[in-house]
């Protein structure tokens, strides 16, 4: 099979003040599907054209960011693969029982030298798209909002870059797709198992374990014009877009979520191959990367994370 | 790594009666940029967002048709291990010296129960996307017409489809990723290595070795629509679109070259995952499953292959 | 005022076989909003970004057709002009009385050479377009289907073409934007009041007082792609698209209501002035007139009408 | 005729500090043609889909900013009309020879109460949109850049916004089509002569004589980031976007000219006639009628003019 290991993102558990607000805009707004509530009061979600059961899980917290984010691995072979690099690696390794969420089969949790917390499994029940596996239409009836397609990727904070890298490209067999490099130093690391500009991203941050956000995938350009007009019509806070990023060609918005994680929806713009070149990016054109069209460099933006 | 195998259809040698007409099809009209002649005469295009050195040969015949498509596959241990495979499977497998297409590698070529010729190779030099790798704007100007993306998939029309579609699985590790049955009997496959509807895809048909459409991507439906327009003004004949197709999704226009192969100009609208489910189409939706707008057959584009 | 006379298109009266299939085909599937019925049964709707109560009116009959078409004038002054010209042009003229149909004032009623029947009137009472006049959004939430923009105009078919290019133009002040021109022979007028390439379109035909087409605007040709496929997963019978026009470069679809009578949703793409040049379309490039991209021609969108 | 009076902003001329520098941008970036100089050195340039000779007339300056605005008036008629009612109204009417722009027949010249120079005229000498009337294929080939379609409005400031309000509605007959009213003052006024949201557009502001902006047509919210992408790509300063405003619902972004004059490029998203009601936006919604998507002022977009 031609895609092999790591094979997606298969969810986020986020942190949220309240569940309520938290569901409405996630479901409301941008268009994800209650799918399951468990008896820790935690929402299980999933984006309409996924199949596995979940993509999002809100859990009710002090303070927002990330719990963990979650692969799903090919098969049990790939998964005891991984779980030896990352032990080899030195990270803190542990099993997860099948069913502590639900739908969900057993995880293998490990942290990363960025201080986050991750998980790889192979196992998710099947909630299906909304069509039928037979004579299916392009797109379901009733979505709502934005009509987030899949979730997509994490972009994340953390001090030891050089160690997360080398982690998910060792351990993981992750691609670097793109970065931005100041002199020898890698600023920030946007890492691939796919065809995709980004699976999971990291920006060298003083403070471990920070999310800058958590991003869904939109069909088009008009889409994104569309969920920019529900971002002001239901009041939702905008950090900034409808714009381009120069990294990954990606067409994008930013805003918060009710608890003050900022979400991407965005508009895929390029593919990538394991031969493709790895694009750098420099600290003159630094602006560029980020906000293709201002070229300016925004403080919320940067600095801004949960 | 996490793409691994066949990585993607590498190119298409296509055979066309007039070179110079087929190249200005293909580059002032499609928007494929030459990028080498050799002294059999034959002509080497790519699309500008690929960085190896050509997708298409077309090269001199007295009839239209495809000579062979070849696929990229990741390293040397998989082109052997396919090559075992290919052999086991009772293919005739023989490797063509390396510069025997400019640019090119060692390439391993078989036939398939179709009849069709394929070829794995492993290297190709690199000729850019017109881009730099350090701080690339989103797209290169200067491209003409259709701006074809990339070379994306063949549709192959072939009796033993049965076969074939064991040997891409079998020997070649692809998935079924979409597919028309008829009761037992399944009519067309469409297979893939990627995260693509389909990378390759066959029709059963009584003659063996014969071409559908070559297929090239583009970046959004307005970009169909442009190249609807260019059809027209540039007097390409069309067959059929621009409309949807319900297999895949794609959003599509098909038309001929001047020697009367079929090309097609799409915009992706799905994804696939090796987990995602097998669509299947029946021929109560045969209609839908091709032109989803139209729900009719057309006998030209069911009959007419080269 | 700059834009004086005959301002647009107000309603269309349309003859249907059942007023349930009908509400719900343009309702549901086509996005317009019923706002009232009356005593005689007639079903009163509006698209969503229209202001007036109503611009299309089903009435119940035996068989599909139009019963008139009504253009809103913008006074009194006007309408008195228009009724003189009317007179003297030899129309059979008859006023009918205010609230014959519901929330419109008195109209003035006449027929073309044609044979088919017309109406102007100076007021009809708001309804709105679901946005307050303060702080509007740019569009409402929860329109349905494909959310069609305005009614836009009619094609009809009929003899004495001539006739009635010379009573809109002379008597009513339209221009004619662009036209079908055979030799000496004018066999399609598309005759403009505003800055769009059609108010209303005739086609030369034997038979007087047919109706072609009913047409809609869309706002993209995103949301044509939208109109197609709900037109598939409705299973609402295609007539063709989408394509794009020669004649007024609109990028279209055609289908049919459950009674028989076609509608068009479409995307404008281009605009007019009084001083912009006769576009005119001669029979050698007919088709591409018609069907930009197939450039052929249609018996079934030729020759069926209601 | 329906479009009567004042049919359309016909041209703006632009000081400029570099006639090379100004025409590279206007024409290379921008995609307007040049179709003249004249003996004093000034550049006329024309939108691809406008008829007349020029819209847009480059001048040598020692500053930057808007020599004057002119309209196209539909007949002499109207012409004297308008001139008896601008001398009635106060200003200081004088007429500019025919020819003295070239190809340009001759003008009334007026000052408005915020201290601008307009201009109405009946003749320009016909260029064509570079399409053939018989025929036409939907656009030609071979625009530049953001391939802007038609010069559109300007955004002027000025003092006296009652009495230039005033004006254009007593003298000219324009609509108010839009307005932001801080209690009992009107701050802006959208002023429209046609289905358009706007033909010009004034801001109340200390100094007289000033201009925001001189805006351009694009046709879709697609080439709006195409645009953006040019911007960036060309090194053009940006001022904000893309985004969407509330006010006129436009789909735009603003960048400058190389002498500091302010542009934008812009997707139309809605229309209006004589009968549709003045939309009002108030202050504290502000942020939101001006950046629908931000809801937050600029102070570069509100403070810097020309």
């Amino acid at each position: 099979m031609a895609i092999t290991g790591v094979m997606r993102p298969g969810h986020v558990m986020l942190n949220v003040l309240d569940i309520d607000e938290s569901v409405k805009h996630y479901c409301e707004h941008m268009g994800l599907i209650e799918t399951d509530r468990d008896d820790q009061g935690r929402v299980y979600l999933k984006c309409w054209d996924e199949h596995d059961w979940f993509s999002v899980v809100l859990q009710k917290n002090d303070s927002p960011g990330m719990d963990h984010m979650a692969f799903k691995v090919d098969n049990q072979a790939s998964l005891l693969r991984f779980e030896e690099n990352l032990k080899k690696f030195g990270c803190n390794v542990e099993r997860i029982a099948a069913g502590e969420l639900n739908h969900c089969g057993e995880r293998v949790r490990f942290d990363s030298p960025t201080g986050h917390t991750f998980e790889l499994y192979t196992e998710k029940e099947v909630y299906g798209n909304g069509l039928p596996t037979t004579n299916p239409a392009p797109w379901p009836e009733g979505l709502q909002g934005m009509q987030a397609v899949r979730f997509d990727h994490c972009l994340l904070y953390g001090d030891d870059l050089d160690g997360t890298v080398k982690l998910f490209v060792e351990a993981l067999e992750f691609d670097v797709a793109e970065q931005v490099v100041d002199g020898e130093l890698q600023i920030a690391a946007f890492l691939s198992c796919s065809h995709k500009a980004h699976d999971i991203a990291f920006i060298r941050n003083e403070e471990k374990n920070k999310i800058h956000h958590a991003s869904f995938l939109l069909n088009t350009w008009e889409n994104v014009l569309r969920a920019a007009d529900i971002i002001s019509m239901k009041d939702i806070p905008l950090d900034i877009g409808p714009t381009r990023h120069g990294l990954t060609r990606g067409q994008t918005i930013y805003f918060f979520d009710p608890s003050g994680n900022r979400n991407e929806v965005f508009c895929e713009d390029s593919y990538r191959y394991p031969d493709s070149p790895v694009l750098t990016w420099t600290p003159d054109h630094l602006g560029q990367a980020i906000f293709y069209h201002s070229r300016e460099l925004n403080d919320r933006f940067l600095n801004v994370v949960t």
